[in-house]
């Protein structure tokens, strides 16, 4: 089925649901920024200066000033917090910025390196050296090394110094534990899917390219509220199903293959994502068996998933899951990850994940059975951690669903 | 204007001229490695790791592998080249490999600072240390501090460690210099882009919102031969145009006001990138003034770009026409940049670049002016350096298109 003209372009609107959910920026960047205060206390660090953009998204609350440019910097100190952009992007920060009320703006025509050492001189300059350089500043090690020999460099011809301490995800572990508001758009952006998969269930059948089928998905939730994509969509028929990360092409849907769907949408700035798996025809008994396993897996994880327990835990369960249903070893990716901002954040269930999951992360369960040649399926929720269990924000059945 | 369904689907099948330029991969890979090998030798450095995935797309000329994650590394020597990948990537690797001829590829399940310390023992561990020590490794300074670290970590533990040699843009600067393939699927990515154009002309009016015609427009292009979008459309509309990367929403276009669309598509891996400023109804006698200037910019930097002058002094000229038409100081920002597999590539046309541009160099001409409170304007098209001048891909006219 394809939508009238009419029909489609109502959709451009968000739904009412989305735009309830998006409140106002003031409450918001205050309380992050002194949670990465406190954060950077306990471990020592004076001030910190971020340069990953959903980091920086997440810390100043700045609604539709970012776009996918690493162009952004932000330092946060004990006392103040200013944003070093420049001209592209000043005006829109600056308005966001008077909204907020908690963060500074500054386009100076200089690299973010001289900025932060200017900025660290301004404020540590007439210390004596010796203090000026037992002055902790956090740095992400996600950074270009590039950048942190700019950094170096600038810090080096800087009247004070500090001493950069490396952190590994520091922001993004605060990011982990969502806030009520992030869970509110991220159920906006579910809304989203969930309805684009009903959308594109109508819509394909055999014949179709996979392309044509992708870019249908895609169409429909960018007119249904997306702000964007959450990651380019997954459409992969047959054996393309068997690699989990197949880009759609010109293969054509056939009769009594399985198409794995899997799709996000970005709405208010945070990220959904499932994954469906459809049969064109009655399934082969084959596919029935990893279907089960799949689903299986699925459920007994989602039934498992609450405070407590580890990404580590949730991923064995769901490997014996697909052992039990004669599927073992036929994984080969981690069973799921935390999705917010970024389409991949903490915590991650996966055999590295030693560390107990807590209420407010936010993850997907997505096994899957990939066999190479034959084809490959993929079931896959996004959900809460409540304070007692996993709240899957996904509505979508996990019935069989053939066309 | 709204296509029908049927004329809309029939655009997912690219266009011939775009199939027709996709050449056969196995003739390109091993010239692009046989570059970096002799930068290679030139710089002293005996092997290179790649970790930047348009870098890894570019030396492997492999189509439809690799998507936005940063997922690959790849080891170059001056014998045997190798991709470390993951099991959602390899199938579709191997396929590409095995049509390709000069890559191997290894999914095998450790760090790609694990694979690369293996790799390099494999080669280098029986020769004597002080040997082994004298062989310098290229890595990229777009590498994250964190994969640096890991590098370090990686080598300390090996029986055989190369000095590391830290390069910027070392495999970006060999990309600056287009094959006559690449330049036939800019083409092709123009040829969407121009259409794209024509048709949101067509469609958008006032009372619409900048999102509405945003996604109509990237719609349109996903639709008629677009893999993908080169970046996030704008359409800024009055005073939202005078922030040069507004972000397209829920203001409504009025009669009077101009609107900037500044999009592009990626067709066949490479993207496309142009700029339009449309009037709604008669422009006033100042952005009549604005728009003379600027299409006065354009045009006489498009006139002088040929083989041997700066980027510095084309953005020096567009800004001496700006200051001629009476925006002297309104551009602020660079004047272009390369384009290519990614959209913001060297060279750049700006007042840090005093190299002289050279044939096959592909870039942007896209002077502005911005007035905040009031409009925005930017003209923007696309090109490659010729043997004597400049070729502008885009066919889109400069005269004032009034709706």
């Amino acid at each position: 089925m394809s939508l009238a003209p009419a029909e489609r372009l109502s959709g451009s609107v968000p739904p009412a649901s989305a735009q309830e959910a998006k409140p106002s920026v003031r409450a918001l960047a205050a309380p992050r920024l002194n949670r990465l205060r406190a954060a950077c206390a306990e471990a020592g660090i004076r001030s910190f200066f971020a340069r990953d953009t959903s980091n920086i998204t997440w810390l100043t609350a700045f609604d539709g000033v970012f776009d996918d440019e690493d162009a952004h910097a932000l330092l946060v100190t004990p006392h103040d917090a200013v944003l070093h952009t420049d001209s592209r992007y000043s005006e829109a920060a600056r308005a966001a910025a008077a909204d907020e009320g908690a963060i500074a703006v500054d386009d100076a025509r200089v690299t973010h390196a001289a900025f932060v050492a200017s900025a660290f001189g301004a404020r540590h300059g007439e210390q004596l050296t010796a203090e000026a350089e037992a002055v902790v500043l956090g740095i992400e090690d996600s950074l270009t090394l590039g950048s942190y020999r700019a950094l170096e460099a600038a810090f080096a011809d800087a009247p004070a110094r500090p001493q950069l301490r490396e952190t590994s995800d520091f922001v993004l572990d605060l990011r982990a534990v969502k806030e009520p508001q992030e869970i509110a758009r991220m159920k906006a952006a579910r809304a989203i899917t969930d309805a684009a998969f009903a959308h594109i269930v109508a819509f394909m059948r055999p014949g179709m390219t996979e392309l044509a089928v992708q870019i249908e998905l895609e169409d429909f939730m960018r007119r249904h509220g997306a702000d964007g994509l959450a990651f380019p969509s997954i459409v992969a028929t047959g054996a393309n199903g068997a690699s989990p990360h197949a880009i759609p092409g010109q293969t054509v849907l056939e009769a009594g293959q399985c198409v794995v769907l899997d799709f996000g949408a970005r709405a208010l700035g945070y990220c959904s994502d499932m994954t469906r798996t459809v049969f064109l025809g009655a399934p082969s008994p084959r596919m029935r068996d990893a279907y089960a396993a799949i689903r299986n897996a699925n459920e007994q994880v989602e039934a498992a998933l609450r405070p407590g327990v580890t990404g580590k835990a949730m991923h064995e369960l769901a490997e014996r899951a697909l052992a039990d249903g004669g599927f073992a070893g036929k994984m080969g990716h981690s069973l799921g990850h935390g999705v917010g901002i970024d389409i991949h954040e903490q915590p991650v269930l996966s055999p590295r994940n030693e560390s107990a999951l807590v209420a407010g992360n936010v993850v997907t369960v997505e096994p899957g059975v990939y066999l190479p040649g034959e084809f490959g399926m993929r079931l896959e929720d996004c959900g809460v951690i409540t304070a007692d269990g996993f709240e899957v924000f996904t509505q979508s059945t996990h019935d069989l669903v053939v066309l």
